[in-house]
């Protein structure tokens, strides 16, 4: 555990457990930021990540996060997540929930809040607003890609990103466990959450996972749109990092399969079912109270 | 290698490797049936199965094949497998591929031949005709029902045994790939394929992969018809056992990805592709000509 880890986590108060800090500080060195950089991050969420860059973005530099979710959306907090109102409830443990609002407020308040704006924008909304910078020095893309509907919601934004930032930075976790067994649970459950989210009509925006878009679409998509690819990196989750044990709890939990049945035809139905099978498996072939691996994140680079 | 497998394959004469024929050597072995039975083994296909059971049987024992599908359709010989003509035509290698009908008459004519039956027709239909026994000894699906369109199509035939046969013996390729990473480019096959054959009106026959069964849905669909669960058993499929390679290669040949392409919404399209990548990167994280393993076996004995 580096000092840095330590020291973000107590201005985190909480916020955020040192695992997940330690991931975003291992997505920020291998993506080779300069201190001192103007970030534009595109889907901050309750700011995990923003808190993490602006630590080491160093006084000079600055984060501006963007997100569209109401304020008002559940947030996690530890390992407690708030379900979404209008979505079937699922596992919702006892805690102390916030609201994304919530979260982005007390970092605001922390000793880095002079270096982080929030906005609750959509991102070619925002770069048409007067509270974007005409030219940022880094765009990011922080592990949000899986949160949108389909790659094809890439595809605009990648565009509107042209010539107002000098630097696109995209990591998002790859479907390649690379040989370690742990991490399968995690990547069944993504395949799970994705087929859920990729009926016609249906679609959970609770889910953290709502497509899976891997790292050749997102080289498809970035050249489609005339960046210029410069490097890629893929990097191991810190053994502790919680995702992998959230989201196979979601996909294990009685409202996912009830959730699961709830629409769509008998063979889908089933094909579903058959996917929950197989993440209980991967996890019990573990041994008992396994320790499950997040999936490995893949980072690229572009100017 | 035993002496019986070398001595199968003679009897085969090319019809089936020696892996495939020590895979059911090995599921014949775990279900313990004796020699002089009576077996009855539903979807039969071009009798890989059916010539095994019909020489451990023994002179004294006898094996009826059934299986609905029409005798001109296309059958594995060695690697090779024909393309049924009416679907998408899939990576087809140049071979002696000969029909299913071609195959039986071939296991008829062998040493072992008058221990076996084959007949084209489905389970029910067979049962009511004059060409069934009144009882068998065992019924017996050896790794057939994921070519079922799906688990539904198991009940009727579940409860049309019902007094037919002393014993039933189920085997299908279990999900859990058990630690072993090898098998795991085979398991994300399977998943592919049947996300394919589990869209509304697609349905492919030539998928060997129509519908992943669970033991789990097994058990369950096995109870609901009355039967009596006696024993359950996992075994590991033959170090060189070529499903695996061959469902791999299904998936990531090209027009697999066209098919997968050419049907369904853009968002369903989209997690087909991300599967077929998941497939591809399973395979590449084993390294050059990687050695891939078949999924184990899980095997279902009742009375």
């Amino acid at each position: 555990m580096s000092l840095e880890v330590i020291d973000i986590a107590r201005i985190s108060d909480g916020g955020s457990s040192k695992p997940q800090i330690q991931a975003r500080v291992d997505l920020f060195k291998t993506w080779d930021i300069p201190s001192g950089s103007k970030i534009l991050e595109i889907g901050c969420g309750q700011g995990d990540c923003t808190l993490v860059m602006a630590y080491l973005v160093g006084e000079q530099g600055h984060v501006t996060g963007i997100d569209p979710a109401p304020l008002d959306y559940g947030s996690f907090v530890g390992k407690q997540k708030q379900s979404h109102p209008t979505t079937i409830v699922l596992t919702i443990q006892a805690g102390a929930p916030i609201t994304l609002g919530q979260a982005q407020d007390k970092l605001k308040q922390s000793e880095v809040g002079n270096r982080i704006t929030f906005h609750r924008s959509d991102l070619e909304g925002f770069l048409d607003s007067s509270a974007s910078e005409p030219l940022y020095d880094y765009a990011v893309f922080a592990r949000s890609t899986w949160y949108f509907p389909s790659a094809e919601a890439l595809t605009p934004m990648l565009v509107a990103l042209r010539g107002r930032t000098k630097y696109l930075r995209i990591a998002e976790y790859s479907t390649d466990i690379q040989g370690d067994i742990a991490a399968l649970p995690h990547l069944l459950a993504a395949i799970s959450q994705a087929e859920f989210n990729s009926r016609d009509n249906n679609l959970d925006r609770d889910d953290n996972i709502q497509s899976i878009i891997t790292p050749q679409k997102i080289l498809e998509l970035t050249l489609k749109a005339g960046w210029v690819f410069k490097k890629e990196d893929v990097i191991r989750s810190p053994e502790d990092q919680e995702d992998a044990g959230w989201e196979v709890g979601r996909v294990l939990s009685e409202g996912y399969r009830i959730r699961s049945r709830s629409y769509s035809g008998a063979s889908r139905q089933e094909y579903a079912d058959a996917l929950i099978s197989a993440v209980e498996e991967s996890k019990r072939a573990l041994g008992p109270n396994p320790k499950l691996r997040t999936l490995p994140t893949w980072l690229g680079s572009w100017a």
